[in-house]
């Protein structure tokens, strides 16, 4: 993290598939491209006096170091959406468990809403809150819950 | 609705036992009142342009009929907690998909952190999405939510 | 019951969300008002001679009280269509079960054709038969299969 | 079908065991013969303004079957009663889900008043509606249903 | 609570169908009326030095609220038959784990015994015990159970 | 049945793949022929004092109307085997349960030994008993049993 | 049973582990020991004209046995715990189906608010009624139930 | 065993409860008492030519001991009723399977005709086979079954 | 058979509802009859140097005896498409089972993206290999697939 | 894709563990290895006009990405064995819906006829067809099921 | 225990069947007997400084006890094989509970290997831990687990 | 493998996590590092006359890998912890599977007394044995039982 003197750190992590946004069932998940998001997410982050990174990867063991990285960096928060992996990973859910950063999952799309096979979610469980439904403004949600919480605790 | 010139409004229900707030078991719920969240979102609301009316019950009937003067009393978003009813209930999952204003469903703890009876939402499949478990900051975020999207609305 | 001196009477209970009637999801459930159709009811019941009173509530709890009040009003049939408490509800199940007028569960939709959810009837449980599937119709359907029974039994 | 001039015809098809009905079980399936009730339906048919068959069959190829004559033998509408196939059958549903009549399933008794291994109807999930629980009314029923919507296209 | 100096209150909350009682299915329930039940367990809780206060609803919201009442109003321990909605009602679960005082659940009948829809009890997992199957004695025995404790905790 | 003068009648109802036997997977089914099996099966009637008719098919509804014949035919006892209709035939099962003679269902194999699809059978639900896992002898058994009931029941 | 003159006698089963009394998981059973439990628990018969023998066994086998005794040895009513055999055990539950003396199941802990393979009573549902939850008074309350019933009978 | 020179002998085992036969639930269980039954078993043996031998227990670890004396006493046959083990004992079912004589399961009711909780039978599938539904008469069929096999082993 | 010379014959099952083929759903199934797609069939067995018989029947008995026929009539291999009994026939699974020659299940549509009613097969669980989701070429595959097996055995 | 100058390109992904094919469980899988399975592979392609490409990963994300990159390398057709993520990776399924070429999923065993943790494919739900049980056979039938597909779909 | 002056002291116990070992299918649990692995143990035991004493029961009742007398009798450690009675029994489950020395469960074989009823262990629920599947030497293993842990116990 | 003239080697495969052992929820896993453990199982090597290698991976497929590089390398055993994988991978099962050499699989914790969601291992299946909940201690345990087997088939 090259930190900046004074703003907290955000990673987030996007999980599989997430990198074909925009082009992948755009009924369901929306046209925005993952590079725009990740933009518009740096941009929100600048508002909210966070500095925001992101990263994106489709294997479970990057995602599950990612999320070991972020103490290690030094990252205040995380927002991670776990993406397919959501449902089974217990290796995710494990590594979410082991770092005590807030974590916040997010999803594009509702979950109670889709195949019962997404209803439930295992990384979810380990998380502090999550946030699904809301298109790419999930992302932007978190980031608000965030701010406020990491700013604080950097101001004590 | 006492709908002022320029701001939508948007209603925010509180499902059964929300009116123990601050009192029922605080190590789970938090210690604010439920007199004191409604002031913090309409507080916040006004921040963000939009007229914030907030109601409380226990009853399942009352809550129906709420999500269904929604639309007659010209409100544009829909905030709700359904508490316990968050589970089984058929009868209010029918009555938001009868309503067409966007509804957010939000708790103040992360269901999938806590008992199996409490991972599945029967309502929340027919919301818009779901924000659980950041405490009272989980209606704030909801509100985030709808405050653009309400006032783009308005103002086309 | 304002029982007029030949004609048996028949109390037809709207559950919950019934209200809306005509105006939600009209692709599913048509497009006639809950007035319209009570008054179609009425009429149908003035043809086959029988008195058809009807109310409507979202309240569980005044159901039951429906319900029960079947046998003190001196009705002969009761109709029942219990919306999204069909599937859950023990303490209607335990209301029909309590009195011995004939009852018939109604739906506008069939059950078995739609989310999984929706497949069982708990309160059907307790009905003599169930009509489901032919819209505002499956109501008429039961008053035919009341009136001649309800007849009989008073000529008797 | 010798489909008389101007009414619309209608095929009932009997399914398993209903041979038997008058002699089976009587204090679950009452005492009219199959002989008997299909001359009732066939008199009702004739007040309705319809033309009434009537088949039985222990087979569920055969009713397949049957249900496939419906449309190239001219039938308006079906009303079918599967029997103990209405539980299992995938491909009687799928044949119900072939012909575009429409169909009514009925049944004597009321399914989820009974064991529950007769509460799923997969065959009645492709049919219009599912009548069951008034002995053989449960037939009359549906021919009173069929009859208005037969006549009506005749007549367009 | 009109409490009389010396003695500790306990409120009976009888859910729904239990005003029905001494009338339905007598075989299952018995034939003493609420009214006769509330009168003897009256004269039981003068006998144990008990003020004891009684209410029945078939609303679920109301018995919520009955319960959130039990502190308010100053009773030091609660007895409720939540008669249908013991197995499904989260809410009921909830309102009991709100509040502090000693609750005990109450059936007339055994829940083991019935219906396999009748065998868990989501509400009796939030109270401290259960008594069932001994029709109304069921609740003297929990009088009986609170009487000792409250008499203790009052003379203390 | 060509009832002779003095000997009870036995209708022994092979089911689907049981024309197979002897040829079909011996290791499990054995290698006696149907024929050969039906021929003991006579001779030990002989013995018994039974008249041994015996019939196969393959065709769920010929199994049905077999069933059904034997009260027409003066059978005074059934004896069962059908195959894999056991495991799913509610018809079978209904049929079974519409004859008053007495009915053993039998098995060459044990069910409980083998694939978990095959432990549980709906239709020898409806029979008086079930023999299984004596290869051909399972029938021989069944015989025995039926012997001095109808023996007995003739000579009264 | 050295049944005194006028007392009718009882019988407590005490079930697995249920000699630790008082030394076992005390935050969990309570700290008063089993043969101060029986202590006690024959004072509160002599106090409510009941003679109240008590038995423990950590055997299936000998817990069948003692309910068989109950009958052979005059015993008016029995109340027994289970432990651990309480979930599965068929076995117990068939032999209080077998004796015709009103039996009182009792458990130290309330069996729905512990872990799920402990929710369902399988020899619950062979008793009269089921009490739970009350630590060592559940036992007293059984007594409480059976004193009046078998003190009734006597005097007949 | 006391084996006589030339019969071969088997051993009957009853479960638990058994013990209690003739005076237990005899409209489930018919009137003959097991000194009764094991005569006539004995007597059927001698027709047969075999040496019937008998033992009961209510005790799971006595069960499996005598399945295990088979071997080391001679027995060349076995026949068990575990009466309520059957449905949950693993151990019993080892114990079957490690001794080599062929055993018969035996039970007087049909267990696919009950409660759902003895439709499986843990011991059976460790059996040869299953002779269920015929009383008392169950016992006597497996030794038919038995005979011819250990004659013809012993002539051998 | 008609077996020519030199050719390896395969015989193609259609089970039930496939005489509808191309008139049926065709949005799900297609348009080509089932007399078009027979005539492919032998035109691809053809080019193939197979002979290709086929058969349709919507009977679950006469679809078994086709099974059973394959052996006796010479085929070499066998392509089946059960249609809805595939996912309940314990009988063609066993008929599938009890014969010798290499099976093939087909299936014009994706079973595991269909209803969950339809994700197994009982009937693939007794074949080879199972082919679905192609449409007509589904068979075409299965075909392919056999030819080389086929004739090489016969060159052999 | 070195995309010659005609042909349509294929991209076949092996999935975990078939690396080791040839050496592993040759009784289950056969005795080709994986180059050898390409070689053929790519040779029939030849013969059906097809250039086909071969990848194999044991990776989860690999295979994603493997999946993701058909689109951009401008293949016309996919063919996927996922082996051991077939039955749980709901990331590939996602990656698998998110491309529009045709893909076709193939197992070298019948999945229904193996252990049942391997009977559905939530990766096959998002191909348009699975073959399965031909050994390496399953990967030839999806080329010849892609070939006239691709190759019409070209020379339009 | 005949604790000599420095050797802490371990009790194993063997549950149900084990008095078979090495008769047993052989091929399943290997070829030692129970004397001889008793015997290897306590050489082993006292290699490792620990005294060893072993004890065998098929008495579900007998082995709770023997676990209550671990206490009493001053063993140091605890290793235990339930046999049949570890997939069902909370009794010993509730017993391991109830002591406090260490205790390791160990089974011959490898539970997750084998059918699926014995894949869960209600028993090692409440243990340190389990080791399984390493035939006799799986206990040797325990042994080797509570040496260090025992003696440095007495050290301190 | 770098292996010594005459030490046999054993593979010790960590999964996902536990490159943070030490660091993560060391109430449950204790306060060792990897590096130490690693550093204690090579000491332990040594002693038992084994060549100890370890690798650690968060990566499914990279674990996959390492289970195939045993045979190649010529590690004579192989010891796995996979982690969360361990609940659902198939993939690391169908591994285990493929190569021959004895497998170990261990636990820091024990299983069955953790969340539901890790009662089962699927990986475990495929291994020789698993030993769980003895912390570190559960790899010594896994070398001290191949030690004599692999150093026996050296010596051969």
């Amino acid at each position: 993290v090259s930190n900046s003197a004074s703003s907290p750190a955000v990673l987030i992590i996007h999980g599989p598939n997430l990198d074909l946004l925009g082009g992948r069932e755009p009924e369901i998940y929306g046209s925005t491209s993952l590079a725009q998001l990740d933009a518009q997410l740096r941009m929100l982050g600048n508002e909210l006096g966070l500095q925001v990174d992101t990263t994106q990867s489709n294997h479970e063991g990057a995602i599950i170091e990612a999320v070991h990285g972020v103490v290690t960096a030094g990252y205040g928060g995380l927002v991670i959406n776990p993406g397919g992996f959501t449902h089974t990973s217990v290796a995710i859910h494990d590594a979410l468990r082991a770092v005590s950063v807030p974590a916040v999952e997010v999803h594009l799309t509702n979950l109670y809403a889709r195949e019962s096979f997404r209803h439930h979610s295992m990384t979810g469980a380990a998380c502090h809150g999550v946030i699904m439904g809301f298109g790419v403004h999930s992302y932007g949600l978190a980031l608000r819950h965030l701010a406020p919480l990491l700013c604080a605790s950097l101001s004590k």
